[in-house]
């Protein structure tokens, strides 16, 4: 036997059994009464609490796992009413309504002994049926992503490392003519795109007003609303390729600021449109 | 005495002091629990139901009336989940929580013995302040309201006889090359404008689909999502002129199709910006 210290190998692990983190962030465990636990995850941390991306795909997870929900999500509006606080939570999804091809959900999130409601949202299902079909928006002009270099940013708070984000324009704090913002992003590491995913992409867009001022002043998303434009096998088939992103502000006033915005599949289809209403301190 | 039949006058009434036809629809009766009942208005009628913008009204109404109620109404997102029947209804407002300067309400609208939900609503209330403002968008090129003739339509729905609607663009039921309208509207009698009234005017566009087929289908508003950019201040300040509205739908797809909408002060104050997403029978 030798005296050198043995460096053990690790075991020898399938990358692609670990758990990806979004699929970690977003699990729930099924209580016996519909509602489900979850807990924040370290790796979707914004300033004050979880990205809000993954607290509405959180909400939109707990519909989807109830045996009883019906067609794709088409709409979601999910309000934040206070801060998600490290640790755990449970989401209450209740149906409201259920029709012949559509259903009405309320879900709410809330935590501690006090039952603290952190969000609280509104969410529709619906049976997608071919049918006409126009798109008049048009994508943002893109040269593939493949072409395009990764944003490197200078920040500390986790969620960023969980995207993989190209900027075609828009600079953040600085004055820009106007806060129009493309960008290329996907899952990282890659994750086939399914309406969870694409739930918490449309949340990853800078505040609209640092387009606007080289000022950085504390922000939170009041509120937050998504339509989905396409079935689940649209989005199946856009795998864990880049989805183009594009977002403009209207206005700010009065102590809020709003944006628009598009998400598209690497074949140019219109896969959501998302608008926020978001507080700022002056 | 003559044998002539003698032809009574009506008694002289002040016009106003008869209630407009906008606050009878939204009239509500408080019940002891918070709770409000009401009544759908024969003049607010639509093809199968009433008109989705009133029922809007009628809910965010319902928040303004509770005495708790902080603040102005930011953002209002109203799901239907079925058709209001005609006659009465329960409105049944909900503070889910209360922060210092903003509120979050959920808003319940049930009818007839079974409490059968026909819309479900959240509200987010909150103080404005008087911060940094910047308004992005720009307001449609139009003539002075006054300049423009008054659209006639054929139409036995009587909601359409409650407003005075001025289109300068956009012609319903034809192959136009976009979808986007623009037109100046204001109740009818006048009424000074609140957020009620607001809230309503968000829905009054033609389906977005009419404007790029020659094709009557039946159609239904899903979701009606509303931002609220100014205080009531502002909305006071606008009394009864006309407001300045452009809509235009994005993508139709699947059995849906959306709209984005602003509405302007007759000053060009960005008041609101309003989305939508409607169910299509091809």
């Amino acid at each position: 036997m030798s005296a050198t210290p043995i460096r053990t190998e690790a075991p020898a692990t399938d990358p692609s059994s670990a758990p990806h983190p979004f699929d970690e962030a977003i699990r729930l465990e099924a209580l016996a009464d519909g509602r489900f636990r979850g807990a924040t995850h370290a790796g979707f941390w914004n300033q004050v609490g979880p990205f809000g991306g993954i607290t509405a795909a959180v909400m939109l997870n707990s519909v989807m796992l109830r045996p009883e929900r019906l067609g794709d999500p088409l709409s979601l509006t999910v309000n934040f009413a206070g801060p998600v606080r490290e640790g755990g939570f449970s989401v209450e999804p209740r149906l409201l309504r259920s029709n012949r091809s559509s259903q009405h959900w309320a879900i709410e999130l809330v935590q501690g002994p006090q039952r603290e409601l952190a969000a609280s949202a509104l969410l529709v299902s619906a049976v997608r049926r071919d049918t006409f079909a126009l798109t008049e928006a048009t994508p943002p002009p893109a040269p593939p992503a493949a072409e395009c270099a990764r944003t490197r940013h200078r920040s500390n708070v986790t969620w960023l490392d969980r995207y993989d984000m190209r900027y075609l324009r828009g600079r953040p704090l600085h004055e820009n003519e106007d806060s129009v913002t493309h960008l290329w992003v996907a899952d990282l590491p890659e994750r086939p795109l399914d309406f969870a995913s694409l739930a918490a992409i449309c949340d990853v867009f800078f505040p609209r007003l640092y387009l606007r001022r080289p000022k950085f002043v504390p922000i939170g998303t009041v509120s937050l609303n998504v339509y989905f434009h396409q079935p689940a096998a649209t989005l199946a088939r856009n795998g864990a390729r880049h989805l183009l992103a594009s977002a403009q502000g209207r206005v700010a006033s009065a102590g809020f600021f709003d944006q628009e915005g598009q998400i598209w599949s690497d074949a140019r289809e219109l896969l959501a449109t998302t608008h926020q209403i978001v507080w700022f301190r002056e």
